[in-house]
């Protein structure tokens, strides 16, 4: 690869949502180029940040490849890109793609995912690959109703997931699912928990780098709060990172990477969900951490040492800032929250708002955790988008 | 106005440098999109971040009306573009421009600026219009041997100034710097000094924020580091901090300014440069301060609520880092930079280095000036570029 740290280099990423954004601001921190390849036309948050811009379909390899020579390296925002394609993709482009293909296909799909992560030892959550009506059934019976059933592939934040009640919802949302056009079906069961964790973990060629620990406080599936350190005892929270750098290893990930644990009410930590790319859970480092989960991102796919990921104060609360009103994309009432000394307002740049739409997000630094997040979700609670 | 905090708002630059690049990674922070202006076709560091690129020349208010009316404010990132041209852009695009021209009348001439800084209370350097043989003569004999002559129009670091030793050199330059041509020339006195000190200000409608006061430690007229705070006095530092306030309001400044000091051998603090943007002796800011002076550039001409200039650690030190070969612009050797974990590396984009040329700066963060600072100039002592 050439020296990513080099004027001429550019990054590309597959996606133009926050994500690739908030990464593409550290490319470019490093005098990198960023080229951008979107399935939408435009207005996509990227999209405003280059001249290097693609659109086609993240399905046809052929509509991908000149972006692709265009790259020095590409990276990704989702992990929905099939890992055959990736592999194609880079076949025909000659382009390096990290996190790599071969660590997708191992994460792609829920159920070789939870194989992979059970064969390294790391705890997940009780599931079954369900296949019949007396599969739904004993699933039920053995774990407890309601359960959940989940896709094999493409689902995050809630969708793509059920919850089960009974025999008859089970059997509906089996075939929903896609469970009887051979699509594989798990059944996961609740978990009693008292916290949901996360933990980011960056990798590269030569070693990784560990955030702490953090709580993400979910309402209806999706997260509105990150609190980090997560307030939970020293044991847990390196119980988590052991588990996070055992997965990230299970998958020889490239890049950042983020993983979604219940601590339950026995005290057990169980892996939930993975993330191949910078994750909501961890936006709070841009200022909570000595290098954020995007610098470090760009750090460990253009393989760079990667930087300190060490707290910068002793509590950081992150609120995310959904919108709140169909229309035209504007943050109003953030006054307040400019005002604090240690708070950080980020917008997306997306230009249309809708009620629940991930558009921004606040994070403020303090030194005791309560008062941290009270405050922030004080001087958040007014803003509308 | 309309509400800058909008995903449709588009903040335009005039110049397409380093300054304005780092100002563009904040206004995307908070969503906005970003223009540029620039007299060079290509390949300038922000023509690759922005699908929104204008050029043509700065000297003609035709070529810069499209970009202007594209935009719903715009800035500057040097002080160079005639006050009466940015008059009559603002007029024909109806688009706002800030720092305003009126505040650039007032500094965009040396002559004109002693004088206002002066009326404001605020101590310059010993300086006098030079018109003959005779003022050049008796300049030199009044207050010694060497000084400085000045073209009232257009330099900065040491471009556009000479150093006089004898009369001889002194007729030369004045014809040189176009005294001969009814140029306003300045003849500056040589202050014996220990420090060189800067201050930088951000101020909107409601108010400023006054940054630490920094050294900048200069080798040749090219600034190398910056150390904040400044090794001197308190008392010194709140000096040049209370000028610096002063001169900003002297200029009805709004935006972010720099303010260069010398601390002279007897305890004086006088004002020797001013700028109206962001400037070098500032980019600490963007790890050392709680809110870089980009950030607060773009809050302030934006009108904004202006975040807090307070440090994030004792001793912030940052070195310049210069083309050290004309080639295409690469940093190498940048590891040990790079594996500090409180040390962070900006490369600006430039597709070209050559030596000398401000390529990229470090910024290291610690507990004790000399320390951070002996780290800082060890670990980049390598890099080439």
């Amino acid at each position: 690869m050439e020296n990513p740290v080099s004027s001429e280099f550019i990054i590309g990423f597959l996606g133009a949502g926050q994500l690739a954004r908030m990464s593409a601001l550290q490319a470019f921190r490093y005098g990198m180029q960023v080229a951008v390849f979107s399935d939408r036309p435009e207005n996509e948050p990227v999209q405003f940040m280059t001249p290097h811009s693609f659109t086609g379909s993240f399905e046809d390899v052929d509509s991908m490849v000149e972006f692709a020579k265009t790259c020095d390296i590409i990276t990704l925002e989702n992990e929905f890109i099939d890992s055959g394609i990736l592999k194609e993709l880079r076949e025909r482009s000659g382009t390096p793609i990290f996190p790599s293909p071969e660590s997708f296909e191992l994460i792609e799909n829920k159920l070789i995912e939870k194989q992979t992560f059970e064969k390294a030892g790391i705890p997940v959550t009780p599931y079954k690959l369900v296949r019949s009506t007396e599969d739904l059934k004993r699933f039920g019976d053995e774990y407890g109703w309601p359960y959940l059933l989940k896709s094999s592939k493409g689902g995050y934040d809630g969708y793509g997931n059920e919850t089960i009640h009974n025999i008859e919802e089970a059997e509906k949302a089996f075939k929903q699912l896609g469970g009887d056009q051979n699509r594989d079906i798990l059944a996961e069961a609740f978990v009693d928990f008292t916290h949901e964790l996360a933990v980011q973990v960056a990798r590269n060629e030569t070693g990784f780098v560990v955030y702490p620990c953090c709580e993400t406080v979910q309402e209806n599936h999706i997260c509105v709060a990150v609190l980090s350190p997560a307030p939970v005892p020293a044991k847990i929270q390196e119980r988590a990172q052991q588990l996070a750098i055992a997965a990230v290893e299970a998958i020889d990930g490239r890049g950042i990477f983020a993983f979604e644990f219940f601590l339950t009410t026995t005290g057990e930590v169980l892996l939930n969900e993975s993330a191949p790319r910078p994750h909501n859970s961890g936006h709070y480092t841009i200022e909570g951490a000595v290098t954020s989960q995007f610098e470090n991102h760009v750090r460990a796919v253009c393989n760079m040492p990667l930087g300190s990921s060490g707290a910068v104060k002793p509590a950081t609360a992150m609120i995310n800032l959904l919108g709140t009103h169909q229309r035209k994309a504007v943050v109003e009432n953030a006054e307040n929250a400019l005002n604090q000394p240690n708070g950080h307002l980020h917008f997306y740049g997306k230009l249309q708002s809708k009620k629940g739409r991930k558009m921004a997000h606040y994070t403020l630094l303090g030194d005791d955790m309560d008062q941290t997040y009270k405050k922030a979700r004080e001087v958040t609670k007014d803003i509308t988008i």
